[in-house]
């Protein structure tokens, strides 16, 4: 069971050396990326991770030089090679190799690099069970944030702030507005509804988002918003929780110095979460 | 004559594979650049631009493995070894190699890389002569455009977008004003006076910029103003110019659909030229 890489198909050793120094990813961040969750060395939810790649590429108007097939076949051949059937497939493809000039390139062919690392099974039992910390922090990111793209110096940054706060997460604040975390999206609960911002360019549609507000909140009868709201609303909610695919949903105790709620894991919170490990578990056969 | 590339002091082939895919670089653009023009074999503003390199790296907590001594001599090895006289030297640092997580690594060595480039004679001759049409765009970049970071979609579609309308360069307006090109500063000229955008986040602080605001004006008895501008106030301007390492001072007689002035090079803007040139001359012998 070792972490390994896939270059254009092609498995490679993690620490070969396998992109030139003129990589459009390399030098502009000029790419998109998918991270897939692997439970019971089964892909979680990756129809719906492949279609927001597309989705990504043809935004950027990068060419889909592979199928979703195709691509759904190198996630399971990283799998089978690696033997590592609880972790994550990380997946990025870059406009490719040319001349350096910021204008698209005429002629060039978009590079696919994946890789596949074990999961750290002790990493986030402890919070998703009790809760996490948050902070709130400026939102400096571009106005693109709907493209899961490879400018993420703005995430970075705010997750390093939070890391140095002991946090798990930071939220992103903009113009007064709660938009998501730094890699995760946000939802409050205030009154038995669940709050959680819409999408549009500034944020992610996360794919746990999707499933916890097309899905798993319908199945319950729990009502959603997708409606922005401010720092201080966001303190006068009884609940709070992160979605993310390596996330997952982690309920969220405490923003800055404030207690969510009674300081412990939600009703409503608890009621997502175990809906969503049910889920993973009839999907992936655990 | 050939293009070259140099990874942390030696010298490789520019088509070589030198960076694993767990680059920081490669996966987060999480790293910062500097473009250098050679001239008949000098780097012109050498120091400036390794000021700004190593500004950029501290706003951004990436440790300077190299130093200004060192990257100046490699610098000089490109123009060596490569047998370019005029051309460009590009260098990147990166924050390294290190499994994926959003948060700093605590262990990393950051990576250098760097290439030479001929210039391609023609290229800008006659815009410089006679001018370039520009674009407006949206920026839609990030609140951090002071760091010269690797984070560069909000720019290279902005160019594009340019490309595609057949001008030089897409001024990019935020909140109904006009910050800076998507790879250059701007100015404009209005009643006798040069109006460009004040240093902040929201632009580079251009090395070219710099040279003309605290030295090649002031030198031509020409005041400047540091201030923010609409796009109207703009296209009622008599003249207007770019600044950058690459783009030099560009006149510009055209924005949008709008002429600039009398759709002719203006006079202050062809003395800031000149003095540029002159400046280039004389610290590069030519």
């Amino acid at each position: 069971m070792k972490p390994i890489g896939l270059v254009d198909g092609q498995l490679v050793d993690l620490n070969e050396n396998v992109v030139p120094m003129e990589d459009r990813g390399h030098q502009f961040g000029d790419g998109v990326y998918e991270v897939t969750k692997v439970y019971n060395g089964h892909c979680f939810a990756l129809k719906q991770h492949l279609d927001r790649l597309f989705r990504s590429l043809k935004e950027l108007r990068i060419p889909a030089a592979y199928t979703p097939e195709e691509l759904a076949e190198f996630h399971g051949n990283l799998i089978k090679e690696s033997g590592i059937t609880e972790g994550s497939v990380y997946l990025q493809i870059t406009r490719g190799v040319a001349p350096r000039v910021h204008s698209f390139p005429d002629k060039v062919v978009p590079r696919l690099t994946m890789a596949i690392r074990p999961a750290n099974p002790a990493a986030n039992q402890e919070l998703w069970a009790n809760g996490a910390k948050v902070i709130t922090a400026p939102d400096e990111r571009w106005l693109r944030c709907d493209i899961k793209s490879l400018n993420l110096l703005g995430n970075i940054l705010a997750k390093q702030k939070a890391k140095e706060a002991h946090c798990f997460e930071a939220l992103m604040v903009r113009d007064g507005v709660v938009s998501e975390g730094s890699s995760s999206n946000f939802a409050v609960v205030k009154d038995g509804v669940i709050w959680t911002h819409p999408v549009n360019n500034l944020i992610l549609k996360g794919v746990t988002r999707t499933i916890v507000v097309e899905e798993l909140a319908p199945a319950l009868d729990i009502s959603v918003l997708e409606k922005g709201f401010s720092p201080e609303f966001m303190k006068t909610a009884q609940e709070a929780f992160l979605m993310g695919t390596s996330t997952e949903i982690m309920p969220v105790v405490g923003i800055d110095k404030a207690v969510v709620g009674d300081g412990t894991v939600g009703e409503i919170t608890r009621k997502i979460q175990q809906a969503y490990v049910a889920k993973i578990n009839r999907e992936c056969k655990r």
